[in-house]
């Protein structure tokens, strides 16, 4: 073992940065041991210094994050900031004084992973960052490497541990969802501005990622289509109920039939019980892969918390760790495939649609009309009727969603459609 | 990209030979994209050269594996003849040779990785082995990579398809183990002589190896306790539902509260219908893995079969080619917590036991002594008279193997007992 240690520099100190610094420091042989030489904490940039910060010696603590960067004697940079500035700044800096780089910055690598792993090649460092998405659960590094030699056609997933709690809760107790929401929020699950998570941004985020990864394509956070689920009611987990399903945030990647071009989506979907992902409960993930020779695989497990996602930080750490001591560097962006990202209306899958509709003759005929105009093919379709209005619950085949977004506007300007009440797509079947 | 590719000598085509051949076919430029040079099917040893094979050129067909493998040409030699001899043989005059290797063979690896990864090291050469283990799951790179920087205390999982399959039907469908076995061998899931799988040895190899990965500590086979599944009965799965449970061959690999040693065994065991693991049908596998940090993560596929098979060798192919290219080796054997495997009676774990007895006063409170006297606490009793007869069904809190044993040697010496009808480990609580 050599017994010079690789210096590592820590960027944030908040939850996940002060449990990637305790593990460091109550593990330091077992790293040192799966790593080949010991690893020192060099130093810690925080924002606030005055915090004391138990185990870890005050004489590490920094307010200047560039300065500890630009060292010259860093091996490795621990990225647990967040948020793009000075995030990226501070990481390409990193790579132009000779560092590796950790990162869970989902934010920044959605949106500038590209930039960023050039960057990094230029310099021959390493850019890792399993725990940017999922949290503790290995993912990058299996789509990356254990699924290299494989076609994947589609990643689906509960990437979001506080919108799964919210529909969960919802799904268990019939709440709706602002009182789930509450509840979210007073456990901690949920932040006090839970934007990011309920309108589907985080998840947004981790979809260009996986994107990427799985299909070999650059996938811009621009191109995936978003839908938070902030109006997703108990009546749809009643609605969903019937159908033996439930409804869960997904994200999803998906591969077209042709092979030619890839999706990249994240919205409420309805999902049958028996699909592995419905199972998935509270805040875990789990991400559903299918892939041409291995089939069907899932990964699950706690998508955020400090000590899940520092695990997968030390990893990460002790993997570029070794690269560094042989004088490698791991598999870096994989973007040769160059496959078009088509937009959302290209997207193939099934719809729950609930429509008011006046109860008289000859209103089934008229909206069977409509989705016949558009191509689009009924699968099932249940009438309620209820002092004069009715309900109409149509459950489509697979149609591309430019032929149900016709549909919906169609039968919006029909007389005897007084609304639609919800329209939810159907995935996992 | 490199131009000069790299060259494979493939051992065996078989089922999964034959897959991985014909990846490396139709998928040559993703592969090429991917490592950074082509690689090219440079031979392919059979023992049966007549046999036509589908896609690959007969020229690089031989019987001679041992002349393919010393041609000193060779970048990477996939082994998936299975066996020891003369698998072991060939791979390690590979290392020889200056080759890699990816295997498939978990039989070899669970009886001499200890050996076959020093053979590596001495010749500077990577021995990969994802398809050992669980098929297609990502679980050998999951545990030996990504939680590199964790410490993991439990790994329980089902590893064995077939042995999966027959207790899903006899949960399903009330069948007895015999018919369940013939259902399994008429569709092909079980072989002519299934003895490896419902007897747990192939299990048992698997155990092995993740054991040694999970405790960084050297797992012999004969170091894994291993009971197969041939005695479950109907009876027993009636008596797993009444407890809210099903039954599962499980390979458990654990670390000993105190941290200071480690167990790994192979026995069907009750688990709870809440459990993940509960839900795995079919011959899917599925492995959940607990650790400090992470908590628990959970990885599921496909567990056998050409397609899925062939796709972890391939990953492993891309990672060892890539490593070839950067002269840099991946991460080898990792033993050096030298932890003590501790035998089953060591294992605490809970407990189901069933025993015919007199139904007449006293008898419970007979029975309820030993096991006091045996310092094994009881969590529920259930008493069911039939005809001067009765069944006692007794749960047991946590207790070692050992105490367990004592317990059950003396209940049969007591005159009231008739019989202990069966004995089955509850987990996953």
């Amino acid at each position: 073992m050599r017994t010079r240690p690789l210096k590592v520099a820590l960027l944030g100190c908040g939850v996940v940065g002060s449990e990637v610094a305790r593990i460091m420091t109550t593990h330091a042989d077992d790293l040192a041991a799966r790593i080949g030489a010991p690893v020192e904490l060099a130093g810690v940039a925080v924002r606030r210094p005055s915090k004391v910060r138990e185990g870890i010696d005050p004489a590490l603590v920094t307010t200047d994050a560039t300065a500890l960067v630009k060292r010259g004697d860093i091996d490795v940079v621990v990225e647990v900031i967040g948020g793009i500035e000075p995030a990226r700044t501070l990481i390409t800096t990193a790579f132009e004084y000779g560092a590796s780089v950790v990162s869970a910055n989902k934010a920044l690598l959605a949106q500038d992973g590209a930039a960023l792993h050039a960057a990094a090649e230029e310099h021959g460092e390493d850019l890792y960052y399993e725990a940017a998405v999922a949290g503790a659960i290995p993912l990058i590094r299996p789509l990356r490497e254990s699924l290299a030699g494989d076609k994947i056609n589609r990643v689906m997933g509960i990437v979001n541990g506080t919108t799964n709690f919210i529909l969960d809760k919802m799904d268990s107790t019939g709440a709706g969802y602002q009182e789930a929401l509450d509840e979210a929020t007073a456990l901690g699950y949920a932040e006090a501005d839970p934007t990011a998570d309920v309108e589907g941004f985080d998840a947004a985020a981790k979809a260009a990622i996986l994107a990427g990864i799985a299909f070999h394509t650059r996938v811009r956070l621009d191109d995936v289509y978003r839908e938070g689920m902030t109006e997703v009611t108990a009546a749809d987990f009643a609605s969903a109920k019937e159908m033996g399903c439930t409804i869960k945030l997904l994200a999803i990647c998906e591969r077209a039939a042709d092979g030619g071009s890839v999706t990249a989506r994240v919205h409420p979907a309805m999902i049958p019980l028996t699909h592995p992902l419905a199972s998935v409960r509270g805040a875990y993930n789990a991400v559903f892969v299918e892939s041409d020779a291995a089939g069907q695989l899932m990964f699950y497990g706690p998508g955020a918390g400090g000590a899940p996602t520092a695990s997968a930080v030390l990893g990460d750490l002790v993997a570029v760790c070794r690269n560094r001591l042989s004088g490698a560097t791991g598999p870096g962006e994989s973007a040769y495939a160059a496959l078009p990202v088509s937009p959302m209306g290209d997207v193939v899958t099934r719809y729950h649609i609930s429509l008011d509709v006046a109860d008289k003759p000859g209103v089934l005929a008229q909206v069977a009309t409509v989705f016949a105009e558009h191509g689009v093919s009924i699968d099932t379709v249940r009438q309620q009727g209820k002092d004069g209005e009715a309900s109409l619950v149509v459950v489509t085949h697979r149609a591309s969603d430019a032929s149900l977004s016709g549909t919906v506007e169609a039968l919006r300007k029909l007389d005897t459609v007084r609304g639609v009440a919800s329209i939810m797509r159907v995935e996992g079947e």
